[in-house]
């Protein structure tokens, strides 16, 4: 993406959460301002590769004087559209589902679980940490009327695509995928996908060859 | 790392557990040669980016011709140390624990889970997914008696600090952590963690900026 006129790459939009991760953490701490050898210190990277990173987002890194932590917090927030609250329902009342409504970073950062949906008629009407299980058959209408950006899906692989084929011609953004399928949404909804085996491949990797350059 | 005397970066050595899934399903399809073209559309990466990844491991390559599916996907298995089974253990009998118990994919790449670990005496004793759950009273003693390499942390941030430093002192080599915590261990075991708010604000950020180039 460009931020005015500079071209942020892929590589360091991908380390932006990480930061912004810290960076709460040191606000809640009341901390004002860090050096890049702190941070780095934090976040097991160089200093180097941390200045040249954060010098992006405009020059307030100073020699001696560090980062205004609150600034910078502020700033890639808005990059990662922090600023504002988040719609989301979940599909799936399973344990991956159960577990994801539980989370209690998610509120914290905007993002809130509006309604959870299931196929089993058992589980329908229940509450998971205190959010209402709908039938599958009412969520479109769900979708529309509570203005919902974010799908999480955490169903098994075989009801996923046909899962994934109706979320295709709703008006949400986003899907956040935990099936194990890889699925193209049309231009304007987004896709993430989390495939847990892909860093439990990396955590092998780091043990197998003891590389402590991969975060 | 090195492999001969070719530095390979870490951004490629994350892109490649991304490879072995989608050479690992080719493989299962039967397909023998693919060409980077194809690659390409499956992946939702630039054609000249997989030639420039998969160059490092070896210029079989070839103009018109295609990568070999199996050897590529044989040498991108001895990299990430895939070649021979990991033990493991879930600590956490929870929703995220069980569900990780579930997952059928690990097995297949020769992760498996031995025991679930709990500090609940109702769960002790019992099994999900047909693994049992055991006393995190015999946690080191098992360690040590099934050679365990991996343990994965799925309980509550205010418990995963006590149990990182009971840990650090068993000889396992690695931890999948998904506890809200960032913790160190001593040289000699791999820490790997898995922060989904991280995830969710990436998918946040291509929903704002409509940004293709993240995979």
């Amino acid at each position: 993406m460009y931020k005015g006129n500079k071209y942020i790459s892929p590589a360091i939009i991908k380390r932006l959460p990480r930061y912004y991760r810290f960076l709460g953490e040191l606000k809640s701490e009341g901390v004002e301002r860090i050096s890049s050898s702190e941070l780095s210190k934090m976040m097991n990277a160089t200093a180097s590769q941390i200045r040249q990173d954060l010098n992006n987002f405009g020059g307030f890194g100073q020699q001696g004087y560090g980062y205004n932590v609150e600034y910078l917090y502020n700033e890639i927030g808005k990059i990662l559209h922090l600023n504002k609250p988040h719609n989301m329902v979940m599909i799936g009342a399973g344990n991956l589902g159960s577990a994801i409504c539980g989370y209690k970073t998610f509120p914290r950062y905007g993002f809130n679980i509006l309604a959870v949906f299931d196929v089993d008629p058992n589980k329908i009407g229940s509450h998971i940490h205190d959010i209402e299980v709908h039938s599958m058959d009412e969520l479109e209408t769900f979708l529309d009327e509570n203005a919902v950006e974010i799908v999480i899906v955490a169903i098994p692989t075989d009801n996923a695509f046909d899962v994934m084929k109706r979320l295709e011609k709703t008006h949400i953004k986003g899907v956040w995928n935990f099936a194990h399928i890889d699925y193209e949404m049309p231009n304007g909804i987004a896709v993430e996908s989390v495939h847990l085996s892909e860093s439990l491949m990396i955590l092998n990797y780091k043990i197998a060859n003891n590389d402590k350059t991969i975060d």
